[in-house]
């Protein structure tokens, strides 16, 4: 079968760099149905030697160091950007202007306003694009999205979820550089709201549905940091941890949480919804056990069960390898390269887009917002 | 060793005159050191049949079905108050007034405004009084407790904690009534706020101090019952789900849930309380374990330590049996009885008084204005 | 109701001294529908001052220092054995052919040699009785024996069971004396086989049948301890872990652990039985939960579940208190007293009465046996 | 960096030829300091449609049909096997010949004479070598060897693991055949115990020393299956079930565990150890976490931790993500391929060798003696 390949210009080799990298080398081996495939075209970043030594270990056909020069070039089919979030905007729209399809890491954008001309320009051009909310991609979570649709719980009344951290609990941590420009507000955009809670909400909204209003509390624990910069203490500008409480459209409570001063969690992303007839958990540092709670069980023998989503009839489980063997993170990026690319062929979106990634911007951004005024604010949520 | 005997008034037989008086009846089996000793020599209800099966099978040594001749009763010596909440007021009033010294089941009160005379009745007679918030007394807690004090978790950045239950989610259940009282607003005061939460409540300030400010909402997912006095379909006055944050005087964030809607959660009260170097969690449903995640063990070998709370080295647990040999709930009131005795003999107070009780108070009312205002609320707590 | 009184006469005032006085004096409260009621008519035992103390703190009606007295006395209705297992014979053979009721602490005797003119002074008596084997009647323990009664379970290919603990690793601790007669093999007539492995066993024959025959592993770890008694090294005579595996009757397979040197675990009785439809789990550590795996569930949906023991309609969880809150070690001594008593009213025997439990003592010889030849070994077990 | 490629030759294209492929085909993505590469350069199998799709899909440059002309090709520096056990051998030992480096699944062979001229080929040519024990490389398990390693756990005591799945369980399924070759003892050998003890037994000697002597019983719970060869039903030669207990060289005591109707465990690999000090747990279905109790905590704070083992300075850690994300079984093989590789740069053997494996052939074998023979059984283990 030939196949066709799909050229990758991926701007940024940090940690996303290399998730998304990976997919793309993976995809073929697992997917080996697809038509469509990844093609490693050329890597963009500001450092010529660390980009180049990026594209020789990973395997980057060229290299580029002027991400317009990346868009501009013909031999591009699509644009990954793995960049800091300041970046996002700019490149996304560049990229869909120039007809390239779009991927994006998360969040889409700082803020509601940045996004918006972002999915407009995506829009207009009608280009292929997604989001990398990657997490909706581990089986077990996509699982319970099988269980919640095939209407195994019944009403919704609550829905809670965390994003816990630990990591940047000490004071002589800097702000801004690599791998902590998710401390400086200039490049995040906000801290755990955008980086964590962004997670939380695009899996609740795609679990519960829309979230209608929010009421929030933030705070930054550590005032002050050393930004690599300026060599400076400068004052910090990120939300080091973020707490809301929300109605869902369908009526339901949902209670959000996450901070990066949770000592004991690395990356404890949680979630847990509670129906008429039946629960579910998750975690992310267990993921794939799915806990699932069925009140419908013979009374006496109920109980929480620990499903361990490792099965070939268990969502993605029959490309990888047999019953009871584990994959990890990073298998999410494969699935959703492979989905991309599926619905590619079938000439549909690949969920989430930059227009419903916007979606959960709105929700950040209120929740923002209702932590400073202190006030419940609407989210303006279409879901 | 001749024991001096204080004779108890009980004033309910539902679940907690259960609980209550086995703790009495325990007490001095296991704490043989103390110098006071419980009589039970009353129990009062107004159904004169059942109160005497009560006292039957409890060994009472009378009965009454009017409080009011109970609490003058010369043989009494402790009145203790195990009625719903709308009879808490009068009855521990009027036992001060008497002289008794005063045990109430929490929470204190239906508000802050009917708690306040409480307060100043037994603060007036200066009478012993305690109010059980038993979950302070299982061993685990306890250790918690311990382990904060002596400073281990350093600087504390979170307090989370919630109570989920799941039996009134059918709407064939009625309100009032014997024990379902609760679902009855007159009666309860409000719902889970005052039931569930004020547990959270109570715990959460004893081991992370003061709450300053929270903001909250609360949701009646099922708005009309039946109710038992009538046969009719009425409005249902409790809160059936509560969520709020808050902060805590010492600069932490406090999450806070509590609910009867959480299918598969029969009575799971956690918290959790991230710090500087150490964190630490617990749960209900397991309350002889537990979680202790401590930083500074070495980096490779750091974990979430479960502490299976069994040896005669943890709180309380000299008095039991042998190490890896598990209590239950009722320990928790047999624990408070035995510190109520000690403290007596000792001429101390017995935490939680009536006036520290009343602090809890403050915030459940503060949670609820700040749900039906939809705004942040001041607690006006002294801690 | 009038009830009629069963004196007890308890001799031994030890651990196991404590949880069958317990077990009398609570049992009326949480089974008032019995008619036979324990009375603590007189407690036994060599050491005078102790036996008083012990007498007062527990309500003991009278003391005795010769236990051919206490089996003499016209008042007493029941003697309870919980010395340690060099008296149990003499005293329970006595105790029959006084025409006592006899309950007797586990294990039955030191051998079944020494049991079987137990078990005929019993039998020729008519006498009721019962040996403790408390843990059957914990209440998730009795769930497991419902569900594979009911054949939930289907044809059983294997159970494993294991009791693990770490109290003796200290070479310094002495064998003999109050608290470490169960070291000395004289007083105990083996180790871990008969103070652990019998639970093991008892729990495994009741729940899958007789076992058939067994091939055993012993080792004793710490040669020599300091004898009490004497202040000098001895050889220590008990076995320290115990390990063998064996053919049920129904052809299934079993595998059993002891040990006294399994760092980390106090108490760690567990057992799991794997049947064609169903498996179960159950750990001592974790009392309330029954772990359940239905392969009938839906085939995404399967799981262990961790069934929270803690219903009404769940074994003898009506008579405590609501779902979710348990209960601890110390009950099943009620549960087991309860059934006693029931029993008596329905005149029937109380499993494991001394025939049963000599069943047990059986398993144990031949895997003493078994290790000490290195060879299989026939039980001889009627089951 | 120019790398030297090391062109691989497969054997079989099943489970375990794709879990080797995936792993060569990684290596170098995350392990990019490796002098030598694997380059895909042919694969063999005999049904020449299947092999042609296995290569496309997975890269590999050119297939053959015949083992024997892969073995004699000059373009191929190693030879891997992943065919059933009964073809090991003589594979191994032409390829041996021919000077090629050897790969092989495990088990080594389907007996101790099978394997001893397999070593001895491998030892005359003096060529690099390695048997894929995988699981000795998954992070946590490196992990308890480095902790062990250490002296963290003092003297041992026990030594406990088992391997239960539950696939077989159906009388429907064939023996013989594609994936169900381990059915049929011609081509495997034995079936627990060299398909799934065998991992325990390298693990445990790995950890813990060798074993001395054996006692072990087995099973065949269905004694006659459908031959896929022959259509007919023909007995079972292969054991189900595989129960033993050992002595270790240490002093320490083993007890080992197989079977395939362990109904609800679909690959449940466990271990644990108990030393004076300390102890350590680990479970494939949690494949990230290592259970680590230390006495040495204080006292009051002692508990059983959860190490998740995803942190960079854990075994492997470094080379994947961020804390707290985990990786899953397949990455086992990449760090035995990265080990291999770099242990070829150093002149050094790449444990476990022939010689190893040959080792743990011996233990297997005195198991299946002992069973058969009902006695203990040395195995001339040399360690």
């Amino acid at each position: 079968m030939s196949k066709k390949e799909i050229r990758i210009g991926l701007v940024g080799y940090g940690f996303m760099g290399r998730t998304h990298t990976n997919a793309y080398k993976r995809v073929g081996d697992f997917f080996p149905e697809l038509k469509f495939i990844p093609k490693l075209q050329a890597v963009c970043a500001r450092n010529e030697e660390r980009v180049k030594a990026f594209a020789d270990q990973w395997g980057y056909a060229s290299v580029e160091t002027d991400w317009r020069k990346l868009v501009e070039r013909d031999d591009i089919d699509a644009i990954d950007i793995c960049t800091p979030n300041n970046m996002h905007a700019e490149i996304a729209i560049a990229a869909a202007q120039a007809g390239k399809m779009v991927l994006c890491e998360k969040p889409l954008a700082r803020s509601v306003a940045e996004a918006q001309p972002m999915v407009d320009a995506i829009e207009k051009a009608g280009v292929p694009n997604t989001v990398y909310f990657n997490y909706r991609r581990i089986p077990a979570v996509t699982l319970a999205k099988q269980l919640i649709d095939s209407n195994k719980l019944g009403k919704i009344f609550h829905f809670r979820s965390n994003f816990l951290q630990d990591w940047t609990i000490s004071p002589e941590l800097p702000q801004g550089g690599e791998g902590l420009w998710r401390l400086d507000n200039d490049a995040a955009g906000s801290g755990v709201t955008g980086d964590l809670l962004a997670h939380c909400i695009d899996t609740a909204m795609w679990l519960n549905g829309g979230i209608k209003d929010v009421s929030a509390m933030t705070e930054t624990f550590i005032k002050e940091r050393v930004h690599t910069a300026t060599g400076e203490k400068q004052q910090v500008g990120i939300d080091d941890a973020c707490l809301f409480h929300c109605h869902f459209e369908n009526g339901s409570l949902g209670l959000f949480e996450s901070t990066r001063y949770a000592r004991g969690h690395k990356a404890l992303f949680t979630f847990e919804i509670n129906g008429e007839h039946a629960s579910i958990k998750w975690n992310l540092h267990d993921l794939s056990r799915l806990a699932y709670f069925d009140h419908r069980d013979a009374s006496i023998e109920r109980g929480w069960r620990s499903i361990h989503v490792t099965d070939g009839d268990q969502p993605y489980m029959d490309k990888w390898w047999v019953p009871g063997l584990s994959i990890g993170y990073e298998h999410s990026f494969v699935h959703q390269v492979a989905d991309f690319f599926k619905n590619l062929e079938e000439g549909k979106p690949c969920s989430p887009t930059f227009k419903e990634a916007h979606q959960t911007q709105k929700v950040c951004e209120a929740v923002l917002e209702s932590a400073k005024s202190k006030s419940w604010k609407n989210t303006h949520v279409e879901w």
